[in-house]
């Protein structure tokens, strides 16, 4: 199977700047391309802070990177195309539909929406099976893995394998769903934190802390499924469930049901705040950056095989 | 303020022995106790497995360790008490007012009750005060979570201060929540993940890897407050609020109720064996403990100040 080397990244956002570095870093050209003409600084900029960052993981490609504003001189012989329009179904449809009108049918259109349905985005589209979403986690060069859903079995391999080669973990879901899985993952999480924080149990600050000193380190390491197959002792998660299902299905019947009132919103403010302590947005990204580099040499490093 | 020197460790569980090892590695006399007299091999074997890792961590200490099966001989000269004896509440509450009715009243007897209330298992205690919960999570030697929930802000303080001398990162809970903080935000994330193993979405195996190659591997840097802050761009958490609020409530609302039916339970079952690929229980625990080694001395090593 060949790999694609040319790839065509539509609309260059944040999502869209950050694909393109991972592309350039890994060797391959970008076409890149987004209606607004200010977007091509924007681009450039963020691939110039993202590849030095890819370089710290090993990743030290050349891929030749061109902009323009027209969508199909982005397209012209591209072999794979990774699109990460704003999330706006009618925009996203119609795009998809230009795409999949100008392009060879063999060539993947891959589209990054969290929470629009792949079914409903490619209404319009003539080669349907080309199309897959194929939806990273925030930033999508630092974070590996990807969402992908599609119709086609060898589509969808041939993605996988594109995915891998670029050094990232494409994990298939069988048919789509809103939120693919890590989102709704997300999503029930902080639900309950705000729950937590709706009712006072505790700071914005220490329900954060409880996460990243106690079950986010697990969850770096392994999900939540072999993490209670761990939790069953010697007999795993069969055990767990035998012994232990009932009381966990107390709890999930005690999980809260917060509401976004404007006295939670106001405590979730002050509380993130207080948290970051006048670090600004850009601080506490360029440490979580450098902090999921680190991470990933170190599972890249310790981890079996 | 003086720090404890001298441990109780009452019930020599999981828990109790990796209690232990922390206290011994730390230079803290221990003197463990638990009415089974086979718990003292138990409790040397996990000692021996533990200091090792801890030595990994850095933490050389050379406590002395006794074991009896007698409560009062463990308590006698104790200056603080942490108790793991298992999870049923006519057993702990009895076992505390033991242990409340022998020592001293300044000394602070810590319970490690997971889903138990406080208010309940002290109910027949003289000196109320002094009774703290103080939950690790698994295992306690290596995450350095402690939830601590109490009447005394005095206490409290004193306990933190303790926590903190043996490596821990303890959060105050401001009044008491069964499941207290972590254990809740595990529940949540679990029930959703059952609820894509029941409807099909994807494997057990491709569902923990979404979580450990995509928002787990954030959530062992920071938890999920200051996350979805970055989440806002510039703006950050004010503005995720006001413009993805409602997305995020509607999400909410889609999230899955699964029951733990005889089909989902195999499911489970089927899907971690899948997962395991043939590793015992064994190997995924000394796995998961050499990660997370690591993940702490890369905290410890890259975390700013």
């Amino acid at each position: 199977m060949e790999l694609p080397r040319k790839v065509a990244v539509v609309g260059c956002g944040t999502v869209g700047a950050s694909w393109t570095a991972l592309f350039l870093a890994h060797g391959l050209d970008v076409q890149a391309t987004d209606p607004a003409p200010k977007s091509e600084a924007y681009l450039l900029k963020m691939v110039e802070k993202a590849l030095p960052q890819l370089a710290a993981l090993g990743c030290t490609g050349k891929g030749r990177l061109t902009f323009t504003t027209e969508l199909s001189a982005a397209l012209n012989g591209a072999d794979f195309v990774q699109e990460n329009a704003p999330e706006n179904e009618e925009l996203k449809r119609r795009l998809l539909a230009e795409i999949d009108a100008q392009l060879p049918p063999e060539v993947i259109v891959a589209g990054s929406t969290s929470s629009l349905l792949r079914s409903r985005l490619i209404a319009d589209c003539r080669h349907r099976e080309r199309h897959i979403t194929a939806h990273p986690f925030n930033p999508p060069h630092l974070v590996p893995l990807v969402e992908i859903v599609g119709e086609s079995d060898a589509i969808m391999e041939r993605a996988v394998a594109f995915y891998r080669s670029v050094g990232r973990h494409p994990v298939v879901l069988r048919r789509e769903m809103p939120g693919h899985i890590a989102n709704r993952l997300s999503s029930a999480v902080w639900r309950e934190a705000v729950y937590l924080v709706e009712q006072g149990i505790a700071s914005v600050a220490d329900i954060d802390a409880a996460m990243a000193f106690g079950p986010g380190l697990r969850w770096a390491i392994m999900g939540p499924h072999m993490t209670y197959h761990l939790g069953g002792g010697d007999g795993g998660i069969r055990h767990y469930l035998d012994h232990l299902g009932p009381s966990q299905v107390r709890r999930w019947e005690s999980l809260g049901q917060p509401r976004f009132d404007e006295a939670t919103k106001q405590a979730l403010v002050e509380g993130v705040a207080e948290e970051a302590k006048g670090r600004s947005i850009a601080d506490l990204e360029a440490e979580r950056d450098r902090m999921l580099i680190l991470l990933q040499l170190m599972k890249k490093g310790a981890a079996p095989e």
